[in-house]
């Protein structure tokens, strides 16, 4: 496995692969990220994972600064998958002067996770903008976990052009059920204790919409209530339709639950597709 | 010479292809457009030129549909310079659903013609982004007729990565200097007559800049007077420095003088470019 820094010398050691999967990561990898590499590894010849901590999608008031980095830990398991090559600029390779060109984003990045992290998607889009033209690979690789990233990166592909697969893979979880996520390291004993509430109460909406329920607004209420009650700040709890990322209406059968809150300083995200059966009035 | 419709078709004819020149225009070719492809033969072995009157660079109230179309015309001057594939898209093949993302760029893009164009490079560099990601060349060429665009689409190319050397080519100007362009053929006799004094202006003020004269913004203005007394009007003549657009200060050494100026119905863009030795005082 090679470790390289610098663009000229990704640039080289590509130039003559004929099927590239890409896998954009910020480090400190767990067995989400492991899925990513795994796919990847099946689906083509040669496999660059990307580490950078992206400073263009932290707000100021985010944690770029304490985001979790654990290079050479993260190096000993991309070895261990047989991965072709680890991409790690620092910022003065991806960054020499101020990044001045942005991809602007239609409505869809500015709800949800847009809503609470204005600039956040327009940050990601840009970084992996880049990291394609670098890497120029045939496939690449995005976990569900970041949903709406996912929806943003595929519309991006689509209508910018790009001659690259996007392939995505389902949510990891703990055992009780909490997603795996960088950010989880935040979290002391009993807010991991209490994390796993958050997939329940999405697990809990799911659970009423497969039993009939469609009043959508109420089921998203009573989740923001449930985990309120129980401490949580709670950014937003969206049924929304799969295709777009709208609010959901009834009759629409292809779905998900999203949802971000805070459990003490520590925000997390998670989702739930679903398909919904056809309503036989 | 194979003329191409569909992005899937040219990908195709261009899959094999190791060194690919691209040429991007909205037709009605002119010596300039050849100069421009006579480079790239040069400087590539398999040259693409794409015909494309692209919407987004036009504002509602431009000639989008009056822009003279020539494709058959068009076509037989790219056969007689053995170009090897015109890449003629319509627009439901660049724009199967409403373009939602788009180039941000820095605010180089709102000054000069994007002051009097709003959108305009927003357009431009969405639709050249586009077609790098279609066509995937090893270098693309702009004229230097279009100077602020080709200052933008280098910007582009540096900030987003791409892995595409930038060529330029030279103005050409008819025997009287008027610099060629498609819109000249919206000139009647006595405005095809009138229209030479855009050059004859820019040209006196860089007659003046060499004898020593460094009132810039005397400059611009006495230029600005002169065009108006003859019947134009006059969006900006502008002395800028050449690295950064920005008006030219007293000491700075590679300048050029950009104007852009309406006779009758038809609006004309020229530029020429100086080096100042440096001044001793």
């Amino acid at each position: 496995m090679k470790i390289v820094e610098t663009i000229a010398a990704l640039r080289n050691t590509l130039k003559n692969e004929e099927s590239i999967a890409f896998v954009p990561t910020m480090g400190n990898l767990h067995e989400g990220h492991l899925a990513l590499i795994k796919k990847a590894k099946k689906e083509a010849g040669f496999v660059v994972v990307s580490i950078f901590v992206n400073p263009l999608q932290f707000l100021p008031s985010e944690d770029f600064n304490q985001y979790p980095r654990s290079f050479e830990a993260d190096c000993r398991l991309l070895h261990n998958l047989d991965v072709d090559v680890v991409f790690a600029p620092d910022e003065k390779m991806l960054f020499p002067s101020r990044q001045e060109i942005l991809i602007r984003l239609p409505a869809v990045a500015d709800t949800l996770e847009g809503e609470f992290r204005p600039g956040f998607f327009q940050g990601v889009a840009t970084i992996v903008l880049k990291f394609f033209n670098i890497i120029q690979p045939d496939i690449a690789i995005f976990g569900k976990k970041d949903y709406q990233q996912l929806h943003i990166i595929r519309l991006m592909v689509q209508q910018l052009n790009f001659p690259i697969r996007i392939l995505d893979t389902e949510i990891i979880r703990a055992a009780d059920g909490l997603a795996l996520s960088s950010r989880n390291q935040y979290l002391n004993g009993p807010e991991r204790q209490e994390a796993c509430q958050l997939f329940q109460a999405l697990n809990n909406i799911v659970c009423r919409i497969t039993s009939g329920q469609r009043n959508f607004l109420q089921l998203e209420q009573k989740a923001i209530e449930y985990l309120s009650g129980r401490g949580w700040l709670v950014d937003y709890v969206s049924i929304v339709n799969q295709q777009t990322l709208l609010p959901a209406r009834t009759g629409e059968q292809q779905l998900a639950v999203l949802a971000a809150a805070r459990i003490g300083k520590t925000r997390l995200i998670d989702n739930i597709e679903l398909t919904v059966k056809s309503d036989i009035d």
